[in-house]
């Protein structure tokens, strides 16, 4: 049971690891429209295959009301080696714009340094890392006991995974949970994440006139209901771009002057890094708070997709019957999303005038997360992170989400490391999404040594 | 030359009328999208058939740089009549949302005494009710010279049809334009407009990040484009639903209080029967302005199309790149289109934000028009629709836009008449798009009257 062999076969195998994550790359598993079904099940199958492949035992997918999940187990070299859970998804976001692409979504393509794919980095590329690494160890002799479960509802917030969870509660038993779903803060920092934000998310529609009305015939009598909906979601931000639904940071952990000022400590200016990053003329966001804090340590309102009336090229003169707008709150402790979800409510109920009706959809909530970075787990993973890449991790707060963070806290008591081998410049959930293979092959480095560092320390 | 024959003509016709109409209506004339481009043509050539199985002489279709326009001359039975030229067109609104449509938009269905289909009242309905009636007064002696203009590009405001007109003054001299694009205020109430308003059309494009943003990663840094673009919008309208556009009301003519008085006088109740037509919960304007007034003397600007980011069934959790709305005023006498551009233009340069890049796309315009109602050709018409439905035309404001009223005073220095035979729940610009039969049927014999009587007159 040896690290050395372990880290020896990472590098003489490198290639095949990079040619089965394109395969695996290749299925468009996008878990958000029913047209993926197929594809879903073709990539869940794929994962078990290769937990097979690379010996794992009690190999099983598993069915659910949405996309199954894949479970599969690995036993340690030597009896009494503590256990770790590792968490994936292989489903991914959709690809559109597809036009925005230099190269189709679902055809792998390496340039330069980057391997160019839908789910390249979110996440498909961290699964990948985790089981070739695991194979890898496998070969030194693995010195931990270890666990997948690979599920394909990330990216719709995860429905069904609490109920899979709370079903198998003994067969997921372990001492930590490795949740490689945040990302680095540049090639040369790895960043261990201890506080995730979470996610309400909703669907609005305002309906006005009982179908498209001509808008000379009717202008002017009729409130078009492109223009509620504005009204009403220009509403939901003040001049400060502070969110006005009533209670909304009711519950907001203030930052401690210490967080404040660790989170300050970071190896670039993030203003620079984050115009550069984005291409936006100028930030944006509440002025009493740095962007770093705003992206970790507050809530955000943000509109995510928005559609009324007539869309295409040319002129049509119409009201439309109707409006909608895709709305999601990020969320921080000690916020919840039931309640953000009546805030939304109580707002639409004060604000929405009597001359359209409304509808909303409550689709998907997470509640936010934080970790105690002083547990042995860490700080293996953060010492395995040092001998990698020379310099001990960052620590941060993401401003993402993962349901199942709060999941297994909840149900089996177990605690997550989060990391992640993505860069800020990954383009996760967007076009050119894309993986920086040297950070991704030290990823995998860091993640044999954190088994045999983690077997050390319990 | 006598009326009694073509009125019995018409009668007698009426099936093969109907029949034809029908089969007008199957070609789907959409001028908006370049997929319809063969059936535009297609359509053109139609009505050219139709114009010479009717006995129009020198009948030609004129290529423009759009769409052609279709030309055909009648002879008046007797010299030294007077000249007529009735403008149509045959191009349609987009028939989207299809879903919406009970039966498709183009294969015509006839359920109860109405006629569906896209264009049926919008105005193929109308065009064939004009071709009809020169058909039966072709057979009953010409009282009249008839000129016929029918365009192909009404819907997407006539951007060639100046350019024809100014290059074919001789051809298209007339002592008057019958338009028969306008509609009755119900099937009883034959109607006569005398003032329409004119139109600008605008495409806002909003422009944030360079590429969709995960909206976990970036939220509360970036100005969301969606929600930087329902700013404003929502900012164009202040809570009395005034128009905030800089000048905007500076050359709205003020309503005299004889106009307001006769606006007054409906033979229905117009709040009630608006309601009834748009299925609003309540309706919405500026309070200082009854309905009436709002729809025909007082400007709008309106959202058409909205649309950002994910849009489809489920989440996507993104900030999107770019945002987009499509919209349009409706122009008053003296408000100029230009004008209306560069207060919107000046209304974004002082209120968009710094956060964010735009641009506006000014996609057409036409000035507002009135007429004066005691002409001749305005007479004669009254007369003719008091001899079909027993009761004389109401005079009205018309809240659409008819380019080409403007186009003929212009260029041609030509009043037009203006009516038709849409009902308000005819639906034009919708789905279920209809045609009452009933009075498309007294629409023809109110026409074949007004030829006769104008000659009578002049």
């Amino acid at each position: 049971m040896s690290l050395s062999p372990a880290l020896r076969y990472l590098q003489q195998h490198h290639d095949r690891f990079l040619a089965e994550l394109e395969a695996f790359l290749r299925i468009p598993s996008v878990s958000t429209t029913p047209r993926h079904k197929e594809d879903m099940a073709h990539a869940a199958n794929w994962v078990a295959d290769n937990l097979r492949a690379i010996g794992a035992r009690e190999v099983a997918v598993y069915p659910t009301a949405g996309h199954p999940v894949v479970y599969g187990a690995f036993a340690a070299a030597q009896p009494q080696a503590p256990t770790i859970l590792i968490y994936g998804h292989y489903d991914v976001q959709p690809p559109d714009p597809l036009e925005a692409w230099e190269s189709p979504p679902f055809e792998p393509a390496v340039r330069g340094e980057r391997l160019y794919a839908r789910g390249a980095t979110d996440m498909k590329g961290q699964v990948m890392a985790s089981l070739k690494a695991i194979e890898a160890a496998v070969h030194g002799g693995l010195p931990v006991n270890v666990k997948c479960l690979i599920e394909g509802e990330e990216e719709i917030g995860s429905p069904d995974l609490a109920d899979f969870i709370a079903e198998h509660r003994e067969m997921l038993a372990a001492d930590v949970c490795l949740n490689p779903d945040a990302g680095m803060l540049g090639p040369e920092w790895p960043t261990i994440t201890y506080a995730l934000r979470g996610l309400a998310y909703f669907e609005l529609r305002v309906y006005g006139p009982a179908h498209d009305l001509h808008s000379g015939v009717y202008g002017g009598v009729v409130h078009n209901p492109a223009q509620a909906i504005a009204e009403l979601l220009a509403g939901m931000h003040d001049e400060h771009g502070r969110v006005t639904l009533p209670g909304f940071y009711d519950k907001v952990r203030p930052l401690s002057p210490e967080e404040r000022a660790a989170l300050q400590q970071l190896p670039f200016d993030p203003e620079a890094a984050l115009l550069a990053q984005t291409g936006v003329p100028a930030l944006w966001g509440e002025p009493e708070y740095t962007p770093v804090e705003r992206l970790g340590a507050r809530p955000t309102l943000e509109i995510n997709g928005l559609y009324s009336g007539f869309t295409e090229a040319g002129a049509k003169t119409i009201i439309p019957a109707y409006a909608m707008a895709k709305i999601s709150c990020r969320l921080v402790p000690d916020q919840d999303p039931d309640e953000v979800a009546e805030q939304l409510r109580a707002y639409l109920q004060a604000r929405a005038p009597r001359t359209i009706r409304w509808e909303l959809d409550v689709m998907t909530g997470a509640p936010p997360a934080m970790t105690d970075i002083y547990t042995p787990a860490v700080q293996a993973l953060a010492q395995a992170m040092e001998a990698t890449w020379g310099t001990p991790p960052l620590y941060r707060r993401e401003g993402g989400s993962i349901p199942v963070v709060g999941q297994m806290q909840q149900i089996l008591g177990l605690d997550s490391v989060l990391t992640g081998f993505g860069l800020p410049d990954s383009n996760i959930h967007a076009p050119d999404e894309n993986l920086h293979l040297p950070t991704w092959r030290k990823g995998m480095e860091a993640l044999v040594r954190f088994f045999y560092r983690f077997s050390d320390t319990v």
